[in-house]
């Protein structure tokens, strides 16, 4: 990396996008005024929900988008783009309109999550990197919110670099669990980047530098006055554990002695055995860490058998979304300004119904019940509805149509907000504990019924009868043209 | 991140290591020569091999690494470490010597595929960033693999940056991909960064923006004199491939029609019939591309149902590895200086018999039988044994000892190579275009039953005579400081 310093993230992009905008740009068309959506189609590991997460490190994006030296050079010589384009792309910034969810907000499938307005060409040349941003982080949000979920009150700590997709998943990946619910990192450098806790005491292998278990713990006991230790070097139970309480006995007030941990073996028999042994040496309030492949499966299944583990370090299966690796959003083009400048709708057609797009600029709405502060669904709308205005509104399943309801004293809360208006941004980024707040309340607002995590209920995501109306009216002419 | 534009990879560790070396400071102990081995403990996707990467960057790491003026704030402000320890930190910079698997090696579970002997602080803060490395390239250079060898003679390229975890993984993943076999990328970045080819054209919105499929294929072939139509925005056979033909046809000698492109459907059936409807209209020379899903399962079965695909555009499914989306290579201490200056051996127990380390400085050697020209396996002996100097060798499991053989007629060639010997850099890295060589060429080495996808067999990864009766003797001699 170190022969471009300076590498931009304006080439973090797909080749066919360049070439696209290449096409526009030739042919007079690239400055039209072009609306995305950002949106995904199935929920990740079959949740009742998904938290959004990623803004942050996309409006860095877009603000510093700009085709480097390096970039134009790499794009004239290897790639073999003209000059002309050249100068053109060397110009280009992001001055579009980028409406969002905001960071931790409560999201769905087929509601869209971000809108970009912008010329045809920046729009389109942001496509791959925002896709990059917004799948990985909102996976790690929601697998983390799930974990949250299974693990109760117990404490949560992101354990997961060593296992990360590369570096930035690790510090992205990290941010994201703090965001669903984790209390803190293992990674030092997410600390110092996003002001998240960060935890951690020692490893087998300064047991093994010291070659003997109760050296090794009295040693960290003399150097710092907060103390886990880790018990399963040699045998949990006949040394580790015996070392543990043998040396905080001999320190007595001088540390600590918060916890030991458990890292392979038998947790549920293992939490209970060591849980005996240091409520019979008195030490009741040192606390039980574990850790080893956990997951939302495992811990309830450990909680199931009544093991006595009060913190749980997840690392693999959360920083990697184990179970499913992947968000498979997708970003698609809604509406594009005409030759008589005026918006014209767009649509995607398929054979599969949920991969049809739904044309036109929108704006999503929460349905909260008044009468009971919860949700009762998203309401996608056109851009011009007023849902508050009416008495009630009728709501459509998008795919399965002959499921609607009407919904009475509600109130209709946009979800997307502002966040940078031609080019500039428009929105002050939340700190970090702020966002998980917000997850956590916009949680409350969902009935337990989408929240459990086998076999939730399907939230409502619904169209209104407008939106449905110009869908339907578009799938028509598009057949009909592809009849001609 | 702009935050702290002195941000360094120093920190980018677990924070137990740091607590861990500020111990071993405080008591003296951090300057004595430890050795850590790197290794994986099981073959990743079930494979019969795996493809070695990372080492570039791991390199490029651990020659950088230095804690930044913000790094050491933060670690005196936020986490509470004390002037005296932070002045230690400040000055800290790689000087041990490591020693490598070069990237492209074909390497296998249970053996070390890097060694570090460095100072016991400096070894242990490197852990966590060599291991978040090292974990993701080889698994993507090894899913690489496994795809490259289902599509046979078939062009490969890698599409997954939009559905990658973060940034990072995109970038280094697609090298990791090329070295397993891909012909080239849609990341422009990572073409630019690591000279490998890039490939792409056009994507459903150019058509949606025209608002019309002729007219968009038609803009875009006035632009551009490769052509690779993507043909599913409105429907394959009815729209997409006809208006193709009839753009080729059109502009004639122009363009040079390289390919159409499938991206969903039955891309068996659809393959098939476009592949007919090309070669009457005597487009017999354009290639069909497909992407959608695919993985080495999906191309295997595609294949077998006599689908007329040429080029395989392979995204999410590689680049997070999604069967398997995490490796789980650790870093286990082996040998450390004791109080009088000599090496002594270490060792992890565990009740699992896969999870005791092997004790002791190793080399790691593969017995190419010389009749043949194939490996006979790989063989890990003490520093100081010469398997070359002897007539035969006797080859032990790692875990099941009861299988041992006898080989002669060998040449033993030890595959780490010194890449870092007391902090300066010895190795001349490598071009990638040679790393995919090097991977291609090792392969040759294996005998077909390792290389199938399915059920392959286990390639012998053994111990020395020696080092075995060494762990043998580590183990008593552990369990009796156990029962003491």
């Amino acid at each position: 990396m170190s022969r471009f310093p300076d590498d931009s993230k304006a080439l973090h992009t797909d080749l066919y996008q360049i070439n696209m905008v290449e096409t526009y740009w030739r042919d007079g068309i690239h400055n039209r005024k072009a609306v995305f959506e950002l949106f995904f189609r199935s929920m990740p590991f079959d949740n009742g929900y998904a938290i959004f997460a990623g803004l942050e490190k996309a409006v860095q994006y877009l603000q510093e988008f700009r085709f480097s030296k390096s970039d134009l050079e790499y794009l004239k010589e290897e790639a073999g783009y003209s000059e002309d384009f050249l100068d053109y792309l060397a110009a280009l910034q992001f001055t579009g309109t980028l409406k969002s969810m905001r960071e931790g907000e409560v999201v769905f499938n087929n509601e869209p999550l971000m809108r970009v307005e912008a010329s045809l060409a920046e729009a389109q040349l942001i496509e791959t990197a925002l896709l990059n941003i917004i799948n990985y982080q909102t996976l790690i949000a929601t697998k983390a919110a799930r974990i949250r979920h299974a693990a109760g009150d117990g404490v949560l700590l992101e354990f997961g670099t060593r296992r990360a997709q590369e570096f930035d998943a690790a510090i992205w990946g990290t941010r994201a669990a703090y965001i669903g619910g984790f209390q803190s990192t293992s990674n030092v450098r997410a600390g110092k980047l996003f002001g998240i806790p960060v935890a951690g005491t020692h490893a087998h292998a300064m047991v093994q530098a010291y070659r003997d278990e109760y050296t090794a713990f009295k040693k960290y006991a003399e150097t710092h006055r907060d103390c886990v230790f880790l018990v399963d070097t040699y045998d949990t139970l006949r040394s580790g554990v015996p070392n543990a309480i043998k040396v905080a006995k001999e320190f007595g007030d001088k540390i600590n002695f918060k916890a030991i941990r458990l890292d392979s073996g038998d947790l549920a028999y293992l939490s209970k055995s060591a849980r005996d042994m240091l409520d019979e040496a008195g030490f009741t309030e040192t606390k039980i860490v574990a850790s080893s492949d956990l997951d939302e499966y495992t811990i309830i299944n450990l909680k199931s058998q009544g093991a006595r583990i009060d913190t749980w370090g997840v690392g693999t299966k959360l920083i990697t979304a184990y179970d499913q690796p992947a968000l498979g959003a997708v970003y698609k083009i809604v509406a594009i300004e005409d030759e008589n400048g005026e918006m014209a709708d767009t649509i995607k057609i398929s054979a599969n119904p949920a991969k049809m797009t739904t044309p036109g600029l929108k704006r999503v709405y929460r349905i909260i019940n008044k009468s009971n502060q919860h949700s009762e669904g998203d309401y996608i709308a056109l851009e011009h509805e007023q849902p508050n205005e009416a008495e009630r509104i009728k709501m459509f399943h998008p795919i399965h149509t002959y499921i609607s309801k009407f919904v009475t004293n509600f109130e209709a809360v946009e979800l997307q907000v502002e966040i940078i208006k031609e080019g500039n941004l428009v929105y002050q980024l939340p700190e970090i504990g702020e966002i998980q707040q917000l997850a956590k309340d916009n949680l409350e607002l969902l009935w337990d019924e989408y929240k459990r995590s086998l076999n939730p209920e399907e939230y409502p995501v619904d169209l209104s009868q407008e939106c449905w109306d110009n869908k339907m009216k578009m799938i028509e002419s598009v057949k009909q043209n592809i009849k001609e």
